[in-house]
Parts: C-alpha cells; structure tokens; sequence
C-alpha cells in the first residue's frame, strides 16, 4: 500500500468530504488525521459530519490515491509540512465569521511539479481573466507575466483557456516559475486542449489542487478553486474580464482576504474589459505594467493591510465588554443591574467587562453606580 | 461708434491687459467698468496695475471690436449680464490664496452663437482629450458627445483637433449644444482646418473667449484658457491623452475647481491612452458611457444604470442544489445513490435538491434516475 498510515489519512479525508468541510477540519484540529480518519469511517462523529461523510465513508480510495500520485512524481502537501504555506492561508483566520462556507484553507493539497509552494507564495501574482480573451488580453497577460519573472514573482493562475493559458506560457517561455491551480483532481486534465501546457507546468512549475484524483472540475468547484489562487497571490490582476466571470469571483476572493486587486483597463468598446472596468469603478487599482503589480504587493511574506479604519479606544475590546460599554448610560450612571438589563448579560458577567473598561479608562466607578468617561465616547 | 459706454469700457478693459487679471478685476469691482477704464487709460492707478497695462492703455480697440462681433452677430457677455454664468464661476472664490495667477474668472467674454451660457453652464460635461487622437478615442468622444446630447447635456470642448473635435461634431450631429472655449480672438479659426467646424458651432453652439478680437492663440492662452472648459462643466472627462497634454491640464483645472475629473480607459498599448491611465491611477473616475458621466455631474436620480449582467437558471441556487446539478451526467442518468457519491451529500440530502431542480427545469426523474435537462446545460 502507498503512504504511510497518515499520508492515507490526510488522503482519505481528503475525498471524503467535499472541501473544504468546516466541521472535518475541527475534527482534524482536535484529534489529528489518523483519528479523524477512523472516526469518520466507522461513523462515530457528530451527526452533521456523518451527514457529510455518509455518502462516501466506505470508500477508501486512499491508497490507490497516492500511488497514482507518487507514479506521477508528485506529493500531498498537508499543514503539517514545511511547505505548507501557513502564512498565504492565515488570511481565511481571524476575521470573525465567514461569509462564505468556503471562507476556509484546504484541509490538504494535492501537487506535482518542483517549485516549492512556500517558496512561491512569498513572491507571487495571480494573473487571470476570461476564456474569451481577445488577442490583446493575451498579450498584455503575457506581457506581465514576462515581466513579473523578470521580477522573481511567481504567476499563479487557473489553467484555463484565454488569459490564463497565456500567462502560464510566458511565464514557461521566460524560466518563470507558474503555478495552476486545478478544480479538479491532478489526474484530470482541464481543459483538455490545455493538457500539454498543464503537463508542462508540473514539470517545471507547480499544479496545485485540494481536490483528490478522478474528482472532475465542476462550476462551484471552479469558485472554490478560486479561493486558492487569491490566497496564494501577493496581489491578484485581472487582465480581461467579462461582467460575470470567473476571474471576477477571483478578485472577490481577493478582495475578501485583504490581498489587492488589480485590474488592466482596455478599450472601452471591448466585452472582454467590460469586467476590468466595472472592477476598476469599484476601485481595484489601474495597473499597465509588471512593476505596478509589484509596486501593489508590498512586502513579502505579509497580509496586506486592512483598510485603514480611523481607530477608537473601543478596538480590541471582546463582544462582552462593547455589550457592556455601550449598557452605559450616556449621561449619569447605572447599578451593575441596570447595566445587566440593559446589555443582556448577567450581573455575574458585568463585573469583568467593567474592570477592564476602568483600567482602559472608558467606564468609571463611583457611589452610585458606573457611568462612562466623557471624551473616550466621542472617539467611539 | 457701435456699443454704449459701457460696453465699450468693458471691451476696452478686455485688451488692455492680458486677460484674467487680479488688480484690474479688483479695479472693476470697486469703481465699475467706466470709470476703471478711465483711469487705465489716463494711467491713474496703482503702480502695478499702471506697469500692467502701460503697453496697450493708448490702444482703444473697443468700438472696432464691438463693430466686428456685432457684424458677426456675436455679444459680449459681461457679469452684469443675465447670461453670466456666475455660479459657474464661482469655483473660483473663496478657496483661498489662488495657486496660479489665472486662477480667476474671466473680466468679461467674447460670445457668439445661439445657445445661452448660463443655461449651458447648468447642465454641462468637458470632453476633452489628445490632438494625436486613435480612431478608437475618436470613436468613443463621439460615442460619449451623443450620449450626453441625449441626455440634455452640452458638451464643452477646446475645439482642437483629434477628441476635442471629435466630441463637437458629434455633438453637432446629434443637434446637440456644444461649446468651443477658444484661446484667442472669436474672429481666429485656429485651428486653421476646423474653421467651418467652429462656424458651424457658432452658427448652434456657442463659441466662446476671453480675449478680444485678433488676439492670437499661444501657449499660455491655452492653458489659461483650459480653466474656463473646467468651470464651465460639471465634470471634465478625458478620452485620450499622452503623459503631459492639455487635457491633463485641464483635469488639473477641474480638480483645482473641486470638479469631478473622469478619464476614459483604453488599450494599455496605446501610447495615446498613457495620460488617461495615470490619471485613472491617481483616482480620476473611470467612465465607459455618457450616462456614467451624467452621475458625476451629480445630479439627483440620475444614477447609472447597472450594466445588464446575463442571468443564468443557476442564479439563486444553494449551494446544495448547484453540488447536486453539477453531479447530475453530462449525458444519461444516475441513481440518487450516485448523485450522492459524486456531490458527497447524504443520499438523504439529495433529494430536496432535485425535486427543486425538477421543479426549476434543470433537471428530469425518469424511470432509471435522474438527469440534466438538455439545453438548460447550455446556458450555466
């Protein structure tokens, strides 16, 4: 049998579940691979999960899985190796609940081909747009991907046909490193018209999916896929673009892990910048040449930063104690009761808020009750 | 002699010194145009103001001048005039110290044609843009001159070649109101190749200038002559332009006015888009239509229309539904069993799924399970 016992795992949960599963990764968190695994195998998981995983528990294709893997010279990349690329996936971490289900970083990653995935997403773009590329969408994808290697940054794209394919082979053509990442299994190659350009991004780029083998692409897979290709990139470009496009729910992604998006304006009588410029009115940012790309990843190896929001003494503080601070009356004070009533907490679970409020200054204590401090509500 | 006192002293101030100028304007508002005219002439002022307009002070062209626009049929517009439009004007008080000396208003303009300009002034939209035109900036200020002649917009423009010109006729075409703003003398078709254009628009439009008949365009007419295209528009929007233009010159006008400056995008290949894009990148708006101009010009309800974006019958389905959908064959059936296997839902939970895509006519129950409906397939 292929893999060791928690290479099977990571395998098995793998295809088990559709990913990236919310609930399989906690259990993967809790417990580790190997007893997730046998877990949802012999159905001993809470009920949702069992759920999720009926359909396919029982069968374990695992092994069979990475011997197709290691005949084609590839690898499972999971969180637990150095080539994980932790930093590029913290941007799902952190920012409350998501919105999306698959608002979350693969549960494992499925990839052949020599460049190293940490490596590559320390330095990296993504370059993407339509498959109905015009011949000048493809030149100035190519354009940029040239000059992007130029620059020592990787291209990350889907592998699709149009804007895609081109950035991938300018970046083939100049000794870049590209990265394609599948909706599908690494076994599938779509498009098909694309598998010699998919065959030569594994032998000297990277082809990258969290999809297991034989797992074909399909529409929501596709925007899933799309997550990825964000997370990767330092900062994603949209070369040509039609209004509902692939390469918009890119950007989306993009815009929703607080990495930059870009956008190359063409002609205005084009369909194929209609995108380009819906997103450039939204404010992605006009680039024209590889170094602008550049210029908009900023520093390497870190989460852009948040939009600059004006800060208040108020940032940081818990649920409980905005809940409690905003209890306070705006004039006069209020009994720890009152303040309980008000915010909907227990008394019990009033005090703690108010001591941190009073050290931060915000909230003050006297005979009567609590009451807030003038002036730090007005920065509020 | 032809003219009253009045407009005689007005035409005479015209010439006198080169036009806007602060201490004659100060000179005007203070006494009134005869008397300031008087004193010019008789050289009893202050001693800038003497030095200013030592050259030309012997020179009384006025009667002349005021002969020649009335032959022509043309009128002087002073601010005592109705037509002046002073709103319009206004952006040019009460923003503190003037960056540039010409940042004022005219002291009075030279007008023919039959449009009013204060009613111009009201709902109005610059046009403006590179000599050097492509037939694809062309194209699109014509485009762009139609639309907002549609919509009961002027078009104001520098009656140039390339864009400029483009727009005019155009305009002119759709029996629009356009202004030429020109940066000499009314009687002055420059460019020499537009002068039946400029007939034409002073036959509909309106051409318009604040120097006096026979003063020849020169540089620094131009630019002057830029703020007023600015003021006289609710918004300036650039179609084509190289890196240093006038037009750019005049979007910094528009700027300097707290007017909205919108640049047209185009091909980043095209060297006659450079000046477009790095306005684009310094936040200028991105505009593809007349009525995307209309909404900066600001007028309430006049929002632009979305552009249409082509719905799919996979709009509004579930995540659970498309998983299902997309596990549905190209081609033949498939058992819930395997609906469920290929979705990774529960058996259980396929079946909502699909009696909702039965219901939606994506999908079909036969006999031996379940499949697409042909032709839907076609439209995700």
């Amino acid at each position: 049998m292929s893999g060791d016992v928690t290479s099977r795992a990571w395998a098995y949960l793998s295809r088990v579940a559709e990913p990236p599963h919310a609930l399989l990764a906690a259990l993967v968190d809790q417990v580790g691979p190997v007893e997730a695994a046998d877990r949802v195998r012999r159905g001993a998981v809470a009920p949702e999960l069992a759920q999720h995983t009926e359909a396919r528990r029982e069968i374990d294709a695992a092994a069979d899985d990475l011997e197709l893997l290691a005949r084609r010279g590839g690898r499972l990349i999971t969180p637990d190796d150095l080539e994980w690329p932790g930093l590029a996936f913290a941007a799902f971490d952190g920012r409350g609940t998501p919105k999306k289900p698959d608002h979350r970083p693969p549960l494992v990653l499925w990839a052949l081909g020599p460049a190293r995935l940490d490596q590559v997403a320390e330095r990296a773009a993504a370059i993407v747009g339509t498959r109905a590329a015009t011949a000048y969408g493809e030149l100035v994808a190519a354009d940029l991907a040239a000059g992007l290697t130029e620059r020592d940054v990787a291209v990350v794209s889907g592998g699709a046909y149009g804007i895609d394919g081109a950035a991938h082979r300018a970046t083939l053509a100049a000794d870049g490193t590209t990265v394609a990442v599948l909706a599908g299994g690494i076994d599938i190659a779509y498009p098909a018209g694309h598998s010699a350009l998919l065959h030569r991004i594994g032998c000297y780029g990277l082809l990258l999916t969290e999809y297991p083998p034989g797992v074909r692409p399909v529409r929501y897979r596709f925007l899933t896929r799309n997550r990825l290709v964000a997370a990767l990139a330092g900062a994603t470009v949209v070369v040509e673009a039609g209004l509902r496009s692939g390469a918009a729910n890119t950007a989306a992604w993009a815009r929703q892990l607080g990495r930059p998006v870009a956008a190359v304006p063409g002609p205005v009588t084009s369909a194929a910048s209609v995108g380009c410029h819906a997103l450039l009115r939204e404010r992605a940012d006009l680039v024209t040449r590889a170094d602008e790309v550049v210029e908009l990843m900023g520093r390497v190896g870190e989460l852009a930063a948040e939009p600059a929001r004006p800060a208040t003494p108020l940032d940081g503080l818990s649920l409980a104690e905005r809940q409690v601070y905003e209890a306070l009356p705006g004039r006069g004070l209020a009994t720890v009761d009152q303040i309980a009533v008000a915010s909907g907490l227990a008394p019990a679970q009033v005090f703690g808020p108010l001591a941190l409020l009073e050290v931060a200054g915000l909230a003050q204590r006297r005979e009567a009750g609590w009451g807030i401090v003038r002036g730090a509500r007005k920065l509020v």
